[in-house]
């Protein structure tokens, strides 16, 4: 099944065939002390830095996120939205849990975004899914409802399940919804990349929509992050997992590792070009 | 079902449910040419050395092969297995392909050695499993023989059937042969990891035993082997690995951390305590 997103003259389709798309994380303020810091002075130049290093790394679409305590994200969002837009020609991924500031930046998103995100809760479904629907975007739904995150793989389905009833309801495609399984840390259970890996599993076989993976809460807590980290997107992309929100510089290439690893590389096609591309911005 | 090994007071299982047992692999001049150079001048203070680093990074067993061009290995093999058995208290992994060698060695091996290896060319299996046999050493089973390394899975594992019937028909138990499916670098054909996961997954269904892996060979002539070697660890532990050959000291940890995302690994408890014992040997 392939998600079309674009850009206002660059196309993409996430695809469950892959290759992997690639989702630079970078324009998220969170556990980011420069970026929150510009973002509340309003130095959009870092920003544009920000996304800039990230497409020259192979990022195939930008997560832009601004979230900061006492920023006023609806008029900061569209801004910011507008500003990385100008600067690099890739599809964007819209990162807000609030409606009004999602409304605010869908329509200055230029080509057909991807709205991160909507949840099972209700009033996330209410609130977010008819300004996806509005805008002609795709979204990516949460694995997560009123009583939190559960437990089981069974259990995340039936929301993923729910989110998608309920967008198609309203006139989304089916195709416009990515399923994110949600990622808690090893560090605190030791079952929770089983039940995320298992979750990625049944997503494919019941919905067989796209699978997005936000992959480094996984080994939050604990030691040598990025071994656990890669290991994880390895397992993940094994899974069924076809788009991943990462740090494109240093994760890109694992992933690129995994497909051919899978068979899904001709001639190690895709892995030298993404190698050969970093290389040149390191030199 | 368990493969069991032991040094002259040290017990191991290897296990097909885990925890992946991981043979340090560096007694082995291939590739390494302080030790080719040490091993022609008879320097082992050189071999006892790597053979306690290891020890300290927490390898299971030891790896010990004396390959080296013009050099004696009949005489030399038994003297370096005397030699690392005096110097680190665990299990060895016997490491020629000559039966005159690990005849000659075999009997000076403390405990119960795993012998690497056979494979199915009928020479190799007449000449090697009955020292396995006679010696109550567990084998390592190549899956090769006259025409090569097959291209396809089924006829891996056509050749791994093979191994494990002729060995059970001289008396070595089937619980004391592992089979190891090859590995040949994704750089050279791009379905070569494809082909050796799923040998993988075959050999544990249709023969339950234990299957060792020699990972670092699936990244030759490619750039940034690390990353693609951690990767094909992740995916080979999914697909059923449960004994590798590797630089216990930099792709352990990665081993451990794949079995913590498998869930199994409780509280990270492994993952942990591997990663405390690599950071003593830091400090």
């Amino acid at each position: 099944m392939d998600t079309y997103v674009a850009s206002s003259s660059r196309e993409h389709w996430i695809r469950t065939d892959g290759p992997v798309t690639l989702i630079g994380e970078k324009i998220n303020p969170t556990g980011r002390k420069r970026l929150a810091q510009a973002l509340r002075d309003r130095d959009l130049g870092y920003v544009r830095q920000l996304a800039r290093q990230q497409a020259a790394a192979g990022a195939d679409l930008l997560d832009v996120n601004v979230g900061v305590p006492d920023v006023d994200d609806v008029a900061l969002l569209p801004e910011v939205v507008r500003e990385v837009a100008a600067e690099v020609d890739l599809p964007l991924c819209i990162d807000s849990a609030n409606p009004a500031a999602l409304a605010a930046a869908l329509p200055v998103a230029p080509g057909k975004p991807l709205v991160n995100s909507v949840n099972g809760k209700k009033a996330s479904l209410e609130s977010i899914l008819p300004l996806v629907k509005d805008r002609g975007a795709a979204v990516i739904g949460l694995t997560m409802d009123e009583d939190g995150i559960p437990g089981t793989p069974e259990a995340r389905v039936a929301i993923a399940e729910r989110i998608a009833e309920r967008a198609v309801q309203i006139g989304i495609p089916l195709e416009d919804v990515v399923i994110d399984p949600l990622v808690l840390t090893v560090g605190a259970d030791d079952q929770a990349g089983r039940v995320t890996l298992r979750t990625i599993e049944l997503v494919r076989e019941r919905l067989g929509v796209n699978v997005n993976l936000g992959a480094t809460n996984i080994s939050f807590g604990l030691p040598e992050r990025h071994v656990i980290n890669q290991a994880f997107l390895a397992l993940s992309i094994r899974a069924g997992a076809s788009c991943v929100i990462t740090d494109v510089a240093s994760l890109g290439l694992s992933i690129r590792a995994v497909e051919l690893l899978l068979g899904r590389d001709e001639y190690a096609g895709r892995y030298l070009s993404l190698y050969r591309l970093q290389q040149k911005i390191r030199a």
